[in-house]
């Protein structure tokens, strides 16, 4: 990896904040698009474009005499590697780092105007600074930028969905009749998508597309791209929904403006709602809430439950086959690469019924690349992988009926004592998660802990979240809910229907990285007794790919632990040998695998 | 239990509320006294006179035209007969009742002047409320109110304490420094017990005594009783420490208000200061900010540490003692009631050296009484203890060395496979609490759910917190840290020093009730390796009374919690033995109960 030299870039940007036009004593370039994605388009890389890094998470922050860059633990070394000399990099997460806030309240004059960072205007207002929207200036700098992507769209029918997007629309409604509000404009991608049943394809990996809604009682609004829009698309609409263009959006939102204001009504602003839409609803016409749309797609119905199941069966026979294929080519001594795994694994992914592509970039990892968490195996650099070392391999499909996200780890030869104790460790964290059962009212955030109990004993810990929510045929991380160290979590109690990753690793830099990764639906648990009423929930596992048996340490295991491991196997036996050929070599390579110990 | 008729006091408690003097709307009377101490002198039981609810906890707000009394779940049904029909109990905890702040925002008309309860103000400000403080009214109405107490005052030397007073004086000092403040009032008497190693009898079970103390880097002021002080007590606190009345400190607080404002400088406020100091001090001179002393006092040094370990084996020797004779009494059919029970326990405390006196009043309950988590027996109401149903016994007593707080539940015949699975899905995550590892910066209300887990998946719940902190022969309840659900407890990670008991139970209304408690201290903890450099601690158990093999359900234990087990019946065997006398019933039954399973 090398530093993209950022000079002329900052000279432009600089130029045009200082121009009487826009005036602004600092710029943020966060990560996200204007829809706060997490992934997002080519064209929406502005913090790559000005920075020069280009990883998935950070923020920029471009004054007129400095350029600091923030980003977490996962990014440090590549960061380091990619930012030249007129960046500092902020290392998020160390002690005395500050948050890119608090640096911004530091380290500007009292009285600075900051361009587009809404959650800020708290601290700002106490130094006597403000935040300004202004265009976004990365934009006019940025020489051949990409084009904006339209794909067609995807309509899907309640075969997949359980529900028409009316269905949907009528219960957003009542949602804001509740809350008091005359109305909500909805800008996350995957939560428009989810909404009106669509699908597109606008973000790699992430089968979204670029739009706007506006929900009211008396009319909806779907702001498309002219090139995304389609026949069967209105036909899908139907007449209730009036299809805009996408650019209209914030000349309606400044009509909307005008009429909250002359008829006393409050508009519901998403909390990830960008500053400019903020500013053209006009702020003292909106209440700000997380948004409806988002808390409802959290909540899987039984349809979308039944896909999600179907589609783990595919995508883990889809990992199985890979597996016994890898396997099979390393015992034979063939030099393969990362990137040629990863390559193979899309491939086997690609057989599978109702495969779209793929849910994030495959993660396939030897040795001490194992150990950097975000990695990603690109020719030329990708390393051979060496059957010697621990192999990690984090993947997930995009299928019409689900997502999937999957992490399995594998020794081909004889892994170590310390290595075996590492992974039965992660995997004791693994099933504490599986077979937790938790009164109504529990976080992810007090779950955390017992994916991370075996570990401490050991002294051992990981720096990342143990799950995160995982849409149906949508983005791969999904909110609002997760389980993990961030105190936000502690807000969103799990609910039956909701999706969860379970992924406890252990990463030994510079030598392996150890993960396992299922997908989990929370589901009523059946308990013996209902203390207090309150209902116990529980989890239910859609992966069903076996744990690797000769990393497993099974002294240090419980007889319950042994019993949910055997339990597993007889399960992913049973249920993912119908999706393998007769006498293949995935067939033989689960029957060999998903056996008790 | 039966009803106070409150309907006199309460006249002449709203007569002096309308009166032009005092002007209040609301007068709020908490259970705390002046010095928020969790456990009062009678003189200061306020709550308890003008509502008749006699419970630890419980806040009334008493308005012109509504009395409201508002506690927790534990004392439910307990208020709900001492409450005389002038009241309206407000159970918190439950859904849609509001805490007694709402409930003063929501009920009072906007501009209402309510007396004393400093921590309102933000909330009541909003509806244009305001706080004001007053004398206390209840003392004005209140016939023949006790006396305050004075007790002579006991000196402790560092052969106990560790530290000199000076010493603590001079880091106290230094943390006042390093906030950049003046000085600070101590107002806890648990707080100012500990920096003079000074202690009394004023409130029962606390060995506290009323009193102040002002620090500031020039001079130590301690403002004590009269009867309190003694030329030992001079001697003691040697030359630097100015001992003057009780009653004074709020004419010197005034003076320092008014230097405060002339220098420009502020004293630290302990967050549980009460409002009048507050205002005598002047708010705007103050800096808001948890008590350094309460902090300070928190982490043990190793000869409290060491004190701590000593007297907890002396009173595990009691309590073995106790039921030895209890089972004995049992089975030759004589006739006991809980009362009988918690006189002899006493007993068998004050035998031991240095004993000197409980730590709070005992917990002797049979069958269904178990299930009322705070009972106290009394004559002539204590129930007869039956052999057939289970017995809870919560106690604890003051040492020169240290304080304890124990609970075990028992079975003198044969318990049912109910009771066994309760009993062992505790003992389970008390094992689990005690077991724990985790790294530096982890608090109790993370490590809580480690208690509630076995019992989580029965679907089976305890609703108190799991632990809390003990003093070093100071009360038996101590901050700022604890393991529970409150939040709170998630901004202090536990260090090594600290007190906690690990005390999860299970509740049957009508039944029986289990809980089975030890006083840990947290220490380093000795792991393989030391992921992120952190440091990891777990505990040390000092209580050492074998749990009742009888109840355990061996068949629901892995190995690792039968090796727990076994292992500590060992530890009680082994260091417990030499504090009982010779072929006494007490040492026969340690020897015939702590064996292995």
């Amino acid at each position: 990896m090398t530093a993209t030299n950022t000079t002329s870039r900052l000279q432009k940007l600089r130029a045009l904040m200082q121009s009487p036009e826009h005036n602004v004593t600092a710029f943020v370039v966060p990560s996200e698009d204007a829809h706060q994605s997490e992934y997002v388009a080519e064209c929406d890389e502005r913090r790559s474009y000005i920075s020069g890094f280009t990883g998935s998470a950070g923020l920029a922050v471009v004054a007129l005499d400095s350029a600091a860059l923030f980003t977490d633990g996962r990014y440090f070394l590549q960061a380091s590697q990619q930012l030249d000399s007129n960046w500092t990099l902020m290392k998020s997460g160390l002690p005395e780092v500050p948050t890119w806030q608090e640096y911004l309240v530091k380290n500007l004059p009292a009285g600075s105007r900051i361009a587009d960072a809404y959650k800020l205007e708290t601290d700002l207002a106490k130094v006597g600074s403000s935040l300004v929207p202004v265009a976004n200036l990365v934009d006019l700098i940025w020489e051949n930028r990409p084009a904006r992507p339209a794909s067609k769209l995807m309509t899907l029918s309640t075969k997949t969905t359980g529900r028409t997007h009316t269905e949907k629309i009528q219960q957003l409604r009542k949602d804001l009749e509740k809350k008091g509000v005359a109305g909500f404009v909805v800008s996350g991608l995957d939560e428009i998508a989810w909404l009106f049943n669509l699908r597109g394809a606008d973000v790699h990996c992430n089968p979204v597309f670029f739009s706007y809604a506006i929900v009211t009682p008396d009319y909806v609004n779907l702001y498309l791209q002219e090139k995304s829009t389609s026949a069967e698309v209105r036909e899908h609409l139907g007449a209730e929904v009036v299809v805009k263009s996408y650019e209209t959006v914030f000349d309606d939102l400044r009509v909307l403006s005008t009429n909250l204001k002359a008829n006393k009504q409050k508009f519901l602003l998403g909390s990830r709602t960008n500053l400019a839409m903020a500013v053209a609803l006009g702020k003292e016409n909106t209440t700000e809430a997380r948004s409806p749309v988002t808390d409802a797609k959290a909540i899987k119905n039984e349809t979308e439950m039944e896909g999600i199941r179907q589609c783990h069966l595919r995508d883990s026979a889809a990992l199985i086959n890979y597996f016994a294929w890898l396997e099979e080519q390393l015992a034979n001594g063939v030099e393969l690469d990362e990137a040629d795994g990863a390559e193979r694994l899309q491939q086997f992914r690609a057989e599978q019924a109702g495969f779209v592509g793929l849910s994030f970039d495959t993660i396939s990892s030897t040795g001490p690349n194992g150990a950097i968490i975000h990695y990603k195996p690109e020719k030329p650099n990708a390393a051979r992988i060496n059957p010697d070392l621990v192999y990690l391999c984090d993947s997930g499909g995009q299928y019409i009926d689900g997502t999937t996200d999957v992490t399995r780890t594998l020794h081909f030869k004889t892994p170590s004592a310390h290595e075996k104790r590492c992974f039965t460790r992660v995997l004791q964290g693994h099933i504490s998660i599986d077979s937790a059962v938790f009164p109504d009212g529990t976080s992810g955030y007090l779950l955390d802990i017992l994916a991370r109990r075996a570990l401490w004993s050991d002294g051992l810990d990981f720096r990342h979240g143990t799950g995160h929510g995982v849409g149906a045929f949508l983005n791969v991380h999904e909110g609002p809910h997760g389980c993990g160290t961030r105190i936000a979590y502690n807000d969103i109690p799990l609910v039956p229907g909701m999706t969860l990753t379970n992924e406890p690793g252990y990463y030994e830099d510079g030598k392996f990285g150890i993960r396992i990764e299922n997908v989990m639906l929370v589901r009523k648990a059946n308990t013996l007794h209902n203390f207090g009423g309150r209902g116990y929930y529980g989890f239910e596992h859609v992966t069903l790919v076996p744990m690797q048996i000769k990393l497993i340490e099974r002294s240090l295991l419980t007889h319950l632990e042994i019993e949910w491991l055997n339990a597993y196997h007889a399960e992913c036996l049973e249920k993912v040998s119908p999706f393998l050929a007769k006498d293949s070599p995935g067939l033989k390579w689960l029957q060999r695998e998903a056996v008790s110990i």
